[in-house]
């Protein structure tokens, strides 16, 4: 074709969704995760057209999904599909014209009005036998589709009996699953890949391991760091609530050239420990541990008992230098040098942060490439098979395209999660780039319309290469709402993190409530990363001074809602309900395994100030139920249950619980 | 990469606009008409990103548009572009790296505030060098980048004053004209077709040729046909009203198997004539001229005869035959056989129109193929360029898409018309396999919130490949608007065809307001289709019965106008703006033409029974003026005119007039 159009197919498909940059990236599911296919799919004339979907499985196997048509104005089909096992497959949508459906329309309103019998049986068997013929050699038993052309040739019935053969469940049935497809029209195929079930779905919890078991002397006031011995005697307890993954900000030997003092002070005291995130020392860089911490013998007994804890371990990746980073010396090119032949470091003009010196993937781009391969083996050699990654935004998208993709090579399993508080198009960028995970606005999206808006979208056309993550707070970031919501905000914003998407997170000390900030900042005082931080766990236990003041036990009901309600797994099946207070979110979630369908129904009152009664109004239909249902509302943090329909009174606040996450119990 | 992902650029660019069906299709555009290329451009970092669309013309010719950030925060860039030639051109957007631009942003801030003075002007220096070489060789007068170098360079002096020098209006000048780009990273070059003008823009008048100068014996009631010739003598008329293309439903033979009588009754009567639909007799076929209009001679005269008049020349192209068609014997594989061995007929069961085969493209698709482009030849050799198809819906549209394309590539002029009255997927995609111009669901969007709804639609996304033609009636359309808006609605909907679209078209007699029905039909009483129409035309000359019945000089009034007004030969100007009263539509096109601003305001009273007064609200800024400004208001149909500002009051309706066509003169 000139100008390089693509032919039209013989029966036309367009717009297939989801199609990530029209096809540039692939599409993204976990095993087993359910998503829809949509297309718009007509043809010339008034004959029946039809459409089915097909995934090709990474070994050449092919899975057909018969698709709907759901607006017949619109031309728009549909079909719910889901792959069975990682790796690459491909999608396509396939259009045809179906002559049996064509047939059977045309048939049943001639033979009904008594118009060209014969002739509309004679045209019947011409069909069947070619559809019989089409099934021949298929592992099918297809006697029905034979029967019913031998009784259309039997001109001694009635034409309406002989119809009735040739449309009967049986022959239908056989239709919808091996049709008879003529003029099959394929898009191209589009890239799926298909990753493991904790790219989408876990609990996290983040710790700075050198405040696990940092001791400050009474005496002097000097603070021993923790180790990675230390840390992992916090293990169990992180395991104790049901987390799933443990994400550890860097354990890399901590500059000391104009080293950050506590609350981001310009000049360190004497044993300050620095911030993680200025990496590298004399003592090494990214592939070294800080001697404070241990040893690689002590990050492996890490690792293996987060392992024995059902704990996964998760590395921050922070792709930048101290000034005495080894990569100064070594790798010069990895830097970027002045016009006076000095190194520049990290500036947002007029702020200098002279600690800090950002990389230059330009000047060697396959040399920087390599060296960070390097060091991400190293971690790998060790173990680790998820990283959370600092400021990628800060770095060259095509690096990080190339990075995951490499390592994905040998190790399709490693999860990356992508901490780009930045613009929405780098945001979605790297995810299509290939991070597993993404940070999002989560931590400032607090009112209701807000929250079903980013809901839609995240879960909407987003969800086939974005997997959002959500987190109420990081050692970063503490924003107005959790600083003076009170207990009832850190509950619920939990809560609701933890119910709306798959993969939410929380800092170490969210169980306390830790609410104050930097005054005139949105971030924790004394702010762990530039001091340690002793918690006294223990006070926090039965009996103890502290006991009953921590958020462990809801944060633990929370995870156990979670593991126990397959719903609860995926992003795609979120739904929002009304209710008529403008505070009051509603919304649902449905999956089907086994036969068996699992509804999470949470209603939460994002106001933290106000107790507010309201009544919701439930999309029976969109959870499963016809209109008129009547069901028990199983209120899983409570333990109580209501028997609810469509229509229901809520009273949620800070006087009773702010959110409620109700398992709904058809009758 | 693995799945096939491509890999992104160094400064990714995605979501690039126009791009049709994920660029497989073409972007169109005429010659000289602006659009709007769109993309969201970003980098890592804080260093400047900037993005340019690139035009490549059919003989290679590159041509730059600098684009501009619509929107930081969503990384929105743009620019308006414009091809000048005919033929297949190719647009691309590509990102860069913009460090002449970073320097300025951090050389203002460090410098202004008193900070690393030297080290800013020494990196001045490099980027400034660069920037001179780069357009080393190109014709431009580059001495002031090497000034702003040379000033730099000098520490004698004031740092302010050597930025003051390399930031100022020649240098940043020079950089808008041909910047330092560094690590330009295109998309693919997406195809961009440029036809020419008539192909947007035009006025069309349609005719049944067998009409003008049709004859009744008063005294047998005998009808004689009008010919060709008698036909050309309408077109003066027509070329008065200042049309642009006179279009002639099918001239072929007409079957006389089951011929259609008068008002579509099943059984013709001697004398009636037959609908100019069910093509085909022993006379010929599509390739043929039906005798009672002459000879091709005869076609010769009124194709020069409508160009001597500035006219040109539309034929109807109805792929269907009747049972009389010689295709009937010489191409049966063109039709579909049924199982009794007959050829079907059209039917919508069970309704059978028994006078129309349908033909069929796929049991010899190559056949059917070059036998239609045979018919096609025939016309073109007699000097037809342009086309009006039939029901273009119910054949393939991949047959279009071959067939339209196969026709361009001798006569890249020609236009057609896709008269697809059906579903919005299947309109859209006729449009994107060739079709210059498709009619539209106008006939049917009455309501203020329709047309403005649709017009949306049709001036946004859509316009890149589709471009709408507005038909009030058609000799099948006279909707229930039509048949009791009274005069109202006559001049209303044509002057909005005529303006809120550049190509609008009338059936004949719509001068005569012809608005009675059949009764429950929606299409002309007596249509035309089935029997000749005398008009009597000179009964509305001036001092016959009839003068002052007609529309005609109100068309002619609407067509100088449009003549007189670039701004409505486009489509994508088309901007919506407020008015209080939910009937009152207003929408202004604005247009540049060497320099100066043409802007159309259009005020409509969509309601034809009622007149109405209301307040409109314009949005001065989108039609090139400040939103305090004042502008004479001068009305191009009466002639009158008004000093009008942002908010005005307008009077529309039965008792005036119901339409406001503004020119806006500016102070």
């Amino acid at each position: 074709m000139p100008g390089g159009a693509v032919p039209f197919g013989r029966i036309p498909v367009m717009g297939v969704r989801p199609l990530v940059d029209c096809g540039a990236r692939p599409a993204k599911s976990v095993v087993g995760e359910e998503f829809v296919v949509r297309a718009k799919v007509f043809r010339e004339g008034h004959d029946a057209v039809n459409a089915t979907t097909v995934l090709t499985a990474p070994d050449g196997t092919e899975h057909y999904f018969g698709m709907h048509c759901d607006n017949v104005g619109l031309s728009e089909w549909s079909a719910t599909v889901s792959a069975g096992s990682e790796g690459w497959w491909t999608y396509r949508v396939e259009g045809w014209s179906d002559p049996y459906a064509t047939w059977v329309h045309d048939a049943e309103i001639k033979i009904g009005a008594g118009i060209d019998e014969e002739l509309m049986c004679a045209e019947g068997v011409k069909v069947l036998d070619r559809f019989a013929s089409s099934v021949r050699g298929l592992d099918i038993d297809a006697s029905a589709i034979e029967h019913a052309a031998d009784a259309l040739r039997d001109t001694s019935r009635p034409a309406a009996d002989r119809l009735a053969l040739a449309t009967s469940a049986d022959v239908r049935g056989l239709h919808s699953l091996v049709p008879l497809r003529e003029f099959v029209s394929p898009t191209p195929r589009y890239s799926l890949l298909v990753e493991r079930e904790r790219a989408l779905y876990g609990a996290w919890y983040e710790m700075f391991p050198r405040s696990e078991g940092a001791w400050r002397d009474p005496e002097t006031g000097a603070w021993t760091s923790g180790t990675l011995r230390t840390a992992a005697r916090r293990l169990p307890g992180i395991a104790d609530m049901l987390f799933d993954v443990v994400y550890l900000t860097p354990i890399h030997p901590i500059g000391t050239t104009a080293r950050k003092g506590r609350n981001n002070t310009l000049v360190a005291q004497p044993g300050d420990p620095g911030s993680p995130y200025a990496i590298g020392s004399p003592d090494g860089g990214h592939d070294a541990i800080h001697p404070d911490l241990g040893t690689f013998e002590d990050f492996d007994y890490f690792v293996a008992t987060a392992r024995h804890n059902g704990l996964e371990v998760a590395l921050d990746i922070a792709l930048q230098a101290s000034p005495d980073h080894p990569w100064v010396k070594t790798h010069p090119e990895l830097f970027t040098t002045r016009a006076d032949g000095s190194i520049a470091y990290a500036e947002n003009p007029p702020k200098k942060y002279q600690d800090i010196y950002p990389l230059n993937f330009d000047n060697d781009p396959a040399g920087a490439y390599a060296e960070v391969r390097r060091v991400i083996q190293v971690w790998l050699d060790h173990g680790v098979r998820i990283f959370r990654v600092d400021n990628p935004h800060t770095k060259p998208v095509a690096f990080w395209q190339w990075l995951i993709a490499d390592v994905a090579k040998d190790y399709p399993e490693v999860i990356w999660l992508s901490e780009a508080f930045t613009k929405p198009a780098m945001m979605h960028a790297l995810a299509m780039a290939g991070f597993q995970q993404s940070y999002t606005y989560y931590a400032w999206r607090n009112a209701k319309w807000e929250l079903e808006e980013y809901g839609r979208e995240l879960a909407g056309d987003a969800a086939a290469y974005m997997r959002p993550s959500f987190w109420p707070t990081t050692h970063d970031i503490l924003t107005p709402y959790m600083q003076f919501g009170g207990p009832t905000a850190w509950k619920l914003r939990a809560a609701l993190a933890a119910t709306m998407v798959p993969t939410y997170g929380i800092y170490a000390g969210y169980e306390l409530m830790e609410d104050v900030a930097r005054p005139g900042a949105e971030e924790q005082a004394d702010n762990e990363k530039y001091e340690y931080k002793d918690r006294q766990w223990y006070l926090y236990e039965p009996g103890r001074a502290r006991s009953g003041q921590s958020l462990a036990g809801y944060l633990r009901r929370i995870n156990e809602i979670r593991r126990e309600h397959p719903a609860l797994h995926w992003l795609r099946n979120l739904v929002f309900h009304h209710a008529d207070d403008e505070n009051i979110l509603v919304f649902s979630k449905t999956r089907v395994v086994d036969g068996a369908r699992d509804t999470i129904l949470v209603v939460a009152n994002v106001d933290p100030h106000s107790t507010r009664e309201t009544f919701v109004r439930l999309d029976l239909e969109a959870m499963g139920m016809a209109t008129w249902s009547a069901f028990t509302a199983h209120e899983l943090i409570t333990d109580q249950s209501w028997e609810w329909r469509a229509d229901n009174f809520v009273r949620l606040g800070p006087d009773a619980e702010p959110i409620h996450i109700i398992h709904v119990r058809s009758h």
